[in-house]
């Protein structure tokens, strides 16, 4: 459906970006799994504009409020309806796409999907859809830690042509979270976040990759033909705002090995079945081997740009674009949070099937 | 689900290797699409193993039946079974695999999963798995072209580090079958053929990419959240066995373009809108724009080769796997139907779900 | 799941009793289908507890917020989210059933499969989870009407062992909502209404049926196996609250009948294939038959009532129930408008389902 | 979809009455499930026609062949193809059907839905489409019995206006095979074989009333909301070709009984919760309680019988059918094992569904 995501653990999204409020549903969570409002709003605060001077300008404090689901600290296996109010809406910002389709934005595809556009602020095709994913993202993220003890860290692995150097197996949220670009590694991240700053000086943005690792998966998650495990984490982060593509262990890269360089050798360790090295990315088959998870994401630069842009009105006819209201250079760290959830709800829907199945 | 595919238009698939037979149920494909045992065939001879010098030996006719839902000659709006018996099973060359968890396949991640396993042929993690996928992506397929004149061509792009220059605009499936690797570029073909030899000489085997194009796709037809259109060509395509990257558009080359480089900027002709340029790869927000959409998928080196390797067996004993048996260097040329396949499958499904809205 | 609804008009409900509010997210609605708050406050209202004296009175004004997918009064295709703040909370009454499982309620099963419960009003079990079914019934409701013509109508058919007679061809909303327990047969609703009042001084309670039509359904909606028209209504209306039993057509009386007398002859009228009776109820083989759809609910009477009742509390040890709180002595002319919620979203989901098939 | 049925334990039949065979395919099976085709058979013996005088005189001896998701006896976890060939096809019988619409049958209606039809048989609309239940059911049982100790048995409970007495807390199969008409009451069974007889000679046919027992289900499956159990169930039983009315616990009767002569009494027994009466028959706010979970199904007199009866062919016009072929004057004793399929897929459903929540 377009807005309802995952098999067991289910969540329903909407909002539109200048509409009152955006909001999830979670549908499918266990019971007596412990959250709080606090520990959603950690996540949201990752993800909201405003953060840093690297960010967009849009000011919102997006306070989470849980309506339901909740009792006393603990899930009680009914819907978690999670809500968040829309403050600083700027409709006025927005009155001339009512008339031009932004390039390469979802004004015009709306358009010819529903024949009617909610056009302030991108109405659904808005950033602000990714509140939902974030905050529903935080239970899931819960979920896995208490009763199943993986670890998801996600960090900006590459900013245009600025590549980092991050171990996968060590990396922490603390590493992450150290500079405003949310990339671990301290040298890159300063130059990532000069080439950001010159990006909104110059009314352009920027694209990159974001990188995330989930550890203490256990063997046995995912299934074998077409809800293989890393299908269903390439669908949960393609379907992110900007996202264009998708790798899992080697990747592209590893196109251009042998197989006898790229197979993974197994060996044991402490009776513990596991791999020497990890093309593979942690899973085989589409099943998880119990190695890290990892996977990459690669986001565009945003069309959102500050500067005058040739295009079409809704009639067809030629008109230009006049650069205006606020923009996010790179939306890369803001990314990183929403990558992060998405890995947690695919994780987290897969944790609950293979209890299904009695494992 | 484990071997379902599909909202609308639905399949599920079956079979072990080395079982009696492998086959695919199609639920919710619309009546009166006219449809032979005969197309789907061609679509399966693709496929198919033994079909020239640089794929797999082992010899199948894979000979398709219809058992349910067509009748002379049309679909009936009821399940169409489609069934392919299995033939050349030799269970002997398997015996070993029982025993040894081969590397980079799913034999472990299969017995951590189920704790049991149809060793022989790789069971379910077999290739022969694809069948179905190409069984039914005939009938969609067949179902694009007559309900909206879409086409579907998929072809090699890379082999190792060959890589060739297709223009993804005009490229058919004659030039994709002229040559027995399916690349279109004719000199990069026979270089690539040349490096196929030496790996089957070698006993190793090697990863490349499959691009794929997908013509006349009306404006409207995706979903903006989460089952956007590439997203779902995104799981359909790294569902596909050795499958562990995908792009749409400008993909991970996009991620070093600033904003002002990348957007593609709408024009109008003969009143109709188009893009200048197609970095979005034809998919805008998740909906179909009305361009071409591009896809590529990168296809690792497959984990069988004939070399000695080192590995454990299933109670964690370092051993030794003996190369036997017969193997396939590169699967690309045989993944090139399945990629078109299941994009097929997922248009068809975003087809119906369009018209479902009234579009 | 638990708490979602439909294929392809898809509802996810959520809220306890006790909590903030309670709501709905409607995905799959189609573009452009006029709607406003007050039209779903309308059937909101005849829902709502304190309506009259022979309903519950708890007094609530059940107050619909549309916070998504609807703009300038018209559907964007967007998740429709609805929300209805809880006011008249009375937490005191219910911490007695904290310790105590009440009979024939939920609090007992609740316990046994979450291990956790919002005991205060029912948490999720109570009637205040039909509220997101009415409101979004409203919606399919009026998509139904402006692209379909089809009518909906349901009514008090049977009070205890009061049993009216009604024309399902000919009957109306406005005859229904003539009095307060919503029998259109003025004679028999006065005793009804006269047994409720005994009822309700009794502190004891009352089932009894309600009878639903749908009119003007074109031919062709159902599906031919599992998702039969009739079986999805069936599970649709078995899924409300107190309902334990339905029938569509003749049902348990048809049973009595040979098939000679059972059988609808077929005839043309102006062209248009009908049949002579309607012991079918409007659907053969699944699918509707362009006749009227008439289905029957059967409601039993509420668990709850102002009389001491002996149980056991939380560990299994023998307590007596004492009366307290409100109560609502016959739910039946409440669910008339819940039957027809779940009525029309069961036939805007197969109307879609059909049109996605091309029909 | 059409023709799937449940969401983790899964099913997707196929086949038409005069195809070459009709089968399913089971996605979600837990692994390890000991499961032989002999067991299926046994299952499929007691549905096939010609299997005592009063059933269709159709011969089909209904050999099941498993070709895939089984090994060595036991349930792989992959996919489960269960085929059926159809041998008896008179496709002469049905050539007058191709012009004109029975009565009460599903040819009209398939006509109007898809604008094509099998018309052979009935096509799919055929009771051989029952098979893939009765077949797949036989695994669902299966997968109950060894992991959750629980026990189906259905029988007739009402032929015409002949009703059974029958204790549901111990009747045994091996009651209900005792007689033809699988009726555990021997007295009131003669009565109803001398019944169906003697429609069989008037070329007519009976309806009734099937009742089925699930024993030892724990409290706890179910959800509370759309998927009740009991809605689940009424769906499933509804979807038996012929079923027009459903019931759980105390059903339509229920509604002429009081709050307080209806409601179940708590008690501790043993340590366990009970209740002293089973009004609820085993399902409180749509969720097990550990009690007999006991539903009924009413089947209306089949359409098929062998009378002159008026009808139009398919351009409207008035024509006679008539009688000629086969049939079945009366489908209850046939439906016991259909109605214990439908049963136990549900509750393998449950069974999953609640495993999956940790519980």
């Amino acid at each position: 459906m377009a807005s309802t995501f995952g098999e067991l653990f289910r969540i329903a999204t909407w909002g539109e970006s200048h509409g009152p409020a955006v909001g999830v549903v979670v549908d499918g969570c266990p019971p007596r799994v412990p959250i709080t409002a606090e520990e959603i709003q950690v996540e949201l605060d990752r993800r909201r504009p405003g953060q840093s001077r690297i960010t967009s300008r849009r000011d919102e404090a997006d306070a989470v409020a849980i309506l339901s689901g909740v009792h006393d600290g603990l899930t009680l296996g009914s819907p978690i309806a999670l809500l968040v109010r829309n403050a600083d809406a700027r409709s006025g910002d927005y009155q001339e796409i009512r008339q031009a389709f932004r390039p390469s934005q979802a004004d015009y595809t709306y358009q010819a999907k529903y024949g009617i556009r909610a056009a302030a602020g991108g109405g659904r095709a808005s950033a602000r859809e990714t509140i939902g994913r974030v905050a529903s993202g935080a239970i899931a993220r819960k979920l896995l830690a208490v009763q199943a003890q993986i670890e998801i860290v996600a960090y900006v692995k590459q900013v245009h042509d600025l590549g980092a150097t991050i171990d996968a197996g060590a990396v922490t949220r603390q590493d992450v979270d150290a500079n405003i670009v949310r990339c671990p590694d301290a040298a890159v991240a300063d130059q990532m976040i000069a080439l950001i700053d010159q990006a909104r000086a110059d009314g352009d943005s920027l694209g990159g990759v974001v990188e995330a690792v989930a550890r203490h998966v256990p063997a046995g998650l995912g299934e074998p033909v077409f809800d293989k495990l890393h299908a269903d984490l390439g669908k949960a982060l393609l379907s992110i705002p900007a996202c264009k593509g998708f790798e899992v262990g080697s990747g592209f890269a590893g196109t251009r090995l042998h197989g006898s360089e790229h197979n993974d050798v197994f060996y044991s360790e402490d009776g513990r079945i596991r791999t020497r090295t990890n093309r593979s990315g942690g899973i085989q088959g589409g099943i998880s081997n119990g190695e890290d998870i990892i996977v990459c994401a690669a986001f565009k630069p945003v069309a959102t740009i500050l500067r005058e842009q040739e295009t079409v009105d809704v009639e067809g006819k030629p008109t230009l674009l006049k650069p205006r209201g606020r923009h996010d250079p790179c939306v890369l760290p803001r990314a990183v949070p929403i990558v992060e959830a998405m890995m947690a709800l695919v994780l987290a829907d897969h944790f609950l099937r293979q209890r299904a199945l009695g494992g």
